[in-house]
């Protein structure tokens, strides 16, 4: 039975990246025979540029019917300015994981040994760092109502977003974060401002009711500020955090650059049935687009991800990973983890490596 | 005349620090007849074990009244589980900023080149940092309305927040920011969230607006997860950042972790006619409290910094950072920021040899 994988190449370095993506996974479908088929599709920009919204109701249809998703980015300086809001890369980006159920967003922050060199953060900090965060990715302020821009009496400007949770969506992505502690170092640091926001008092909450069906899982609480604060001081005190849709976004950004090598880290976004997409965790990057420059190693990885969660092919994921890991012993890098004595390589010489070590 | 500063100790370690604050506050009154005079006031948890509220009438009646208020710190394990949510130590300072109006937060993160080793991060990516973050404090999310927890249909309980800022709050903290930006290099980065949140579109849109005013300051927007990063990635490209209430929590925080010593980082927070609260960016550290083991710096320079923004009294706050400098230089360190070869101290010493180099 075939398998349907669709490809969303986005925006800026998107396309190069998705390219080399592409063509380690139609490798991999070959050698193992995976029976996977593949199909691309315009979101983002490229979407708004070719039909004039960032999310073709085409897109989602064929979003909805595959059975797993690769994306490379979306945004860039073109539409930033766009006045109408509903009408910018992004809105694509959050509409596909708004209308399949996306909820679950996994972010691993991993120092690959190789690239201890690339982080900002001395060695002793950071060396061995694998930490996960795991992001509630359709609630929260991203898509909580009321919204907007209204003006109030004097004519004076307001802007408003609403930050809101249930309990079942708190529970089900705590389900998810408890369960990938499980499986991990049993360490769960959930992330909150409960001194000072209401519906992080409820989040704190129902973790600790859903903490009572993990009793082999350690539970701590942290807020925000200081989360942040320990990603810089002491990353390695982590395992697994867990936290909501804002939180997510900003601490797995901090936590992805404390490894130096943001072009090297992958995701994944799952519905409740283990469907997703996959994606790297850095942006369209639109300054270096086109130029051949950029790292699809982030992307490579998503793709592994992929296979791992969404298509039932483990095996072929800790392939692709071991090629991976390969390339780097060979000194290959692209310019985003560049360092004296090793050979520097375009976006598809990387690619092409990683196939040879296929 | 006599101009009135209120002391306000606060919980953990907050009684320890502003008790050498205040010798060192003695001590240049007398020698610069400054015609300051000092009293206390109970607020936090410590208002609430004597009085049963964070913020007591007479502690609000005495804050107002003061020309200037030193903060220590407030919170604690002990009320964090209090099941009513106004009865918390948090509310008490909340409650302070608000009532007061001090919606202009400067938070310096400055890396003293004494403590230079103390840094996460590496000497290059850090050495002579020196960052100003001007943190909207009375607004955003942190006071928005509706908020609270409720039961929805089917008895669901929901959490909820709301963020929100007019056109005048946006302004008013943008001038303040320019100002500073004005004073310093002349960069203002602006960080909000303006591709997910229409509230950070309007705070875009105003601060372009304000920049009208500031042709010699060089405004850039950056999104909030892209500005956690680059904290880590390349924190010296900053002069100035501006951002509203929650982001500038977590933001300021993670700047200041920079430079290894939030033991060193004052603050201020401002109203309309400069009137202000000073206290440590550091909290209250409840598991050292009591045990002489604190760092009284961050809460002296913060009394500085009340001499100079709310005192009139820039040349005594120059004489202050001076001796702070001087102690660093005769290798005196409290614990957190002690390291080989230098001589550490309790925090009564590191009080005395301030005093001493006064
Ligand atoms: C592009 C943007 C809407 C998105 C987000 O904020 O979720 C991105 O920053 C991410 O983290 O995937
Ligand atoms: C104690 C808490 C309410 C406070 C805040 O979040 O503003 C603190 O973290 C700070 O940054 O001053």
């Amino acid at each position: 039975m075939s398998k349907n994988v669709l490809i969303l190449p986005g925006d800026g370095i998107g396309p190069e990246i998705v390219t080399q993506a592409r063509r380690v996974l139609e490798l991999v479908n070959e050698q193992d025979s995976l029976g996977l088929e593949f199909s691309e599709a315009l979101v983002g920009g490229a979407a708004i540029d070719a039909e004039g919204v960032p999310l073709p109701e085409t897109t989602l249809e064929a979003a909805k019917a595959a059975d797993a998703i690769l994306l490379g980015a979306v945004g860039g300086p073109k539409w930033d300015t766009n006045p109408d809001f509903q009408i910018r890369p992004e809105k694509g980006l959050l509409g596909i994981r708004s209308n399949l159920g996306l909820f679950g967003n996994l972010r691993p922050a991993i120092l690959y040994p190789q690239l201890a060199h690339a982080s900002t953060l001395k060695p002793e900090v950071v060396s061995g760092l694998d930490i996960l965060i795991v992001r509630e990715l359709t609630g929260g302020i991203y898509f909580g109502q009321p919204r907007g821009v209204r003006v109030k009496e004097g004519g004076i400007r307001e802007g408003y977003n609403t930050y809101v949770y249930d309990e079942n969506e708190i529970r089900r992505i705590g389900r998810v974060a408890f369960e990938a502690a499980r499986a991990r170092n049993k360490k769960l640091c959930s992330v909150d401002k409960a001194n000072v926001l209401e519906v992080t008092v409820l989040w704190r909450e129902v973790m600790e009711e859903v903490a009572k069906d993990y009793p082999d899982v350690e539970l701590s609480h942290m807020y925000v500020d200081n989360a942040a604060m320990q990603l810089v001081r002491a990353p390695k005190q982590f395992d697994v955090m867990v936290t909501g849709n804002m939180f997510g976004d900003i601490l797995s950004d901090a936590a992805a650059m404390l490894t130096g090598s943001i072009g090297m880290l992958p995701s994944a976004s799952l519905d409740v049935n283990g469907k997703g997409m996959y994606e790297p965790c850095h942006g369209s990057a639109p300054d270096i687009a086109g130029q051949g420059k950029a790292n699809p190693l982030a992307t490579i990885l998503s793709a592994a991800m992929m296979l791992r969660y969404s298509l039932d092919s483990g095996a072929t994921a800790d392939r692709i990973e071991a090629a991976v890991s390969q390339v780097l012993d060979q000194n290959l890098r692209t310019a985003d983890i560049m360092s004296e004595g090793m050979a520097q390589v375009s976006t598809s010489e990387m690619g092409d490596a990683v196939v040879a070590a296929l």
